[in-house]
């Protein structure tokens, strides 16, 4: 493809994406497909001979639209939001025609230079400690995901662990890790991953509201370290997934102080909210913290993949993550001057990802974010509100900030016909989990595009189906 | 951003990376900034207010642009080529736009089946064994990088081998794993991300053409066993990072059989010219493969990120690598009838990457993927050529594809005034190694746009150097 023709292309290419965001809120959010039914359209054999864009993007229209799930529709309350904008979505096509390695600085300064001025700015942004700044010890880096974030803080912690303790073989086979029993599956996952097991990792008991109960766990690290294990590391999760509880960071960092564990928070959705200076003590007590995560990816109008992890000891994490080869070796690394991010992530090669994360910043400014949040939050608070009035309905847990659990009144089959239901049917959709091992409908409202108008017309259609699944 | 600003301002995005790359070839290759120049140019704070497009773009060129190291010129030949083409950028781009979640087959139908689809067309476009394909008992799946993959492969493989022995505390700690000394340094971040520890990865010597020496592995493995540790896992690498080199799978295979270890083939970038059959003995043995991966985003004109991996038996990657969590039930998964890739990879979250696979595959067509890696390696032989004519410089290694290691004959002193002073003045840029403990250069070609003209000029640059550097 000459660069003519990426002009013509790229202009359809625009188009298409345009139109598709125009018309996405009129498409049925769930995908109607039957497992095979797109490969079943797709050839046995590659092509041979070069086929035309034009015939690859009709496909777009005719093999692979049928089968998406619109997570841009105005009217997608599932999961969560992995939004989007224009601004993120021009970043990530910049990202793409640069097509730049990130690994070290050398390898493109404006990459690792951004990367680090921009997550300096959202430690301002989110009213993070300073520790959190690169201009300190600590600092910030851009991950694919809050599990691989979770996973670098678990293995600076554990880093940190085996050196602080006399060194010995046998001492990683006695770490054990604290999180609460509502936090996110890949804390067990980076246990397994980083080989220290999930039956070393304690699920600490939660209060009413779904939040980590702080006492609990003071009571078990000294239970365990009274039988010589070795505590090191803690999830704090501000918004869980399931119901978007917050754990009391403050007295659970007061637990790590005193036990000498290491402090992490994942905030992965949640965190944004911290924009806004009245949301913000959904932090309260993160000071206290080793290293935190959120994902501007989820709730802040930056396309995935784009989380934010910031430590407050970055040393930590370059021994952990570190390591040397003769075919990195260049002067501006050795020279100490500059950071390399490949010795901050586990894979080595990297994408421009601080591109889009700039361009949604500049294209909102600050007030234009704290807008889109306040006005989703408004908008959970007014839906719970319809919730709670309605006997067809009843809350399942109390609405931090964008999500709203409830379920059907008539129990828990009633609520299973319900969300089958409304997703089957596909003028929203919204998932599922459990609290307090009841089946419990999570609508999560945070699309970029989602406006009043469809949380309205959501209720209107739960209340619909309510009553034709009773 | 409207969608109407959204048809606009991406019209001037396409503009401006077209435009980029029609003079990418002018511009110097390394760029030329020192230290915090890209950060001393960008405001202390972000803004409050939303700011025009129009001025964000105007900053790619005022600020971004003087710190990229020009990855997409044609006289690029450091590190690896991370190339890209017309259609992978567009292929990223209605990514970004449609912005799905892939993390199961029900949160986008076509993203999972789109990738395993390609996947299974690459098997056969390799030459890659059967069982890779998802029709069996194995898969392939797309990962970040290699870096990624091969952590996968060792988490599988660590898995088979916990319960291939009976289940004892301790016997993790008694896991070897081997690579050749020339391996990539992933894999020894790999060994200590998975807790078994570096001291735990043997780096096998390799032969004058630095190869991993097949017999001095088996050697290796049958002292291992004899002292009680627990060989588990050989990573054979096709095109070493160094010199390209390639590892004899076939005789590694049957070393992995006969002990019962699992075979790991990291083909990052010289897996691709298995696509021709005249280069395919590069993948003699890997039938015997238990897992592989290469980089479409390294030598097939993909966009980073982009590695596919394929294992033969996907049961153990699975059961590796997934969970379950209340929130992410659904009625697809517990079928059986899909694939959940998110159970093949570390982080929950992934991108529609498939896409830009599928496009750049449709839009080359087989052959003229074919025809650019050929050309690829017929400039390598022909500057390789004039390198060994030249008494100025000396070989440092054969060239197996599209790599040229080299020296200047007056030694280590000059070969690294040689690469600085090249590197230095713009004109192309090329990057270093050790090989036999010497200072090499390595020349690497396989970015999109070279053709033979560039390498020319790179010779007659490297020429002038040589001279200017005696």
């Amino acid at each position: 493809m000459t660069p003519d023709q990426l002009r013509r292309y790229g202009r359809q290419v625009v188009d298409w994406i345009a139109d598709y965001l125009e018309r996405v809120e009129t498409l049925p959010v769930q995908s109607p497909v039957a497992p095979g039914d797109v490969r079943a359209r797709l050839p046995d054999q590659p092509p041979r001979r070069a086929e035309s864009f034009e015939s690859i993007l009709r496909d777009m229209d005719d093999v692979i639209l049928p089968g998406i799930t619109h997570w841009q529709s105005p009217n997608f309350f599932g999961f969560f939001p992995a939004n989007s904008s224009g601004p993120s979505i021009l970043g990530e096509l910049l990202s793409a025609g640069l097509a730049v390695q990130g690994m070290m600085w050398i390898t493109s300064p404006a990459c690792t230079e951004l990367e680090t001025h921009v997550l300096d700015w959202m430690v301002g942004m989110l009213g993070l400690p300073q520790a959190f700044l690169s201009t300190s010890a600590g600092g910030g880096v851009i991950q694919d995901s809050a599990s691989s974030a979770s996973l670098c803080a678990l293995l600076a912690a554990r880093h940190k662990a085996s050196l602080g303790t006399v060194r010995q073989r046998g001492v990683e086979q006695r770490l054990v890790a604290y999180a609460s029993a509502e936090a996110h599956a890949s804390i067990e996952k980076a246990m397994r991953v980083a080989g220290l097991g999930s039956r070393h990792l304690r699920l600490i008991a939660t209060d009413e509201r779904h939040a980590m109960k702080s006492d609990v766990l003071e009571e078990t690290i000294r239970r365990d370290q009274a039988t010589g294990l070795h505590p090191f590391f803690v999830v704090s999760t501000v918004g869980t997934t399931s119901s978007g509880a917050v754990d009391p960071t403050h007295g659970i960092g007061q637990a790590c102080r005193k036990y000498g564990l290491w402090l992490h928070v994942d905030a992965a959705m949640a965190g944004t909210a911290a924009i806004c200076p009245e949301l913000r003590d959904v932090h309260r007590g993160v000071e206290l913290a080793d290293s935190y995560c959120f994902n501007p990816h989820k709730w802040m109008f930056v396309n995935f993949d784009c989380d934010c992890l910031f430590v407050a000891d970055r040393s930590c994490l370059i021994r952990a993550l570190g390591n040397s080869a003769d075919y990195l070796e260049n002067t501006a690394s050795t020279s100490g001057k500059v950071i390399d991010y490949r010795n901050w992530q586990i894979p080595l090669g990297r994408r421009f990802r601080a591109l889009k994360l700039w361009f949604v910043i500049r294209s909102f400014g600050v007030d234009g974010l704290r807008d889109r949040v306040r006005e989703h939050v408004k908008l959970a608070r007014e839906l719970a509100g319809w919730i709670e009035a309605d006997r067809r309905f009843e809350m399942a847990a109390p609405v931090a900030l964008n999500l709203v659990c409830f379920r059907h009144s008539g129990g828990e089959a009633a609520s299973r016909r319900l969300v089958e239901h409304v997703n089957r049917e596909g003028r929203i959709f919204l998932t599922q989990t459990r609290l307090d091992e009841l089946l419990t409908l999570r609508l999560c409202i945070g699309q970029t595009s989602t406006q009043r108008q469809h949380v309205a017309r959501a209720w209107s259609v739960l209340c619909d189906a309510a009553d034709q699944v009773a």
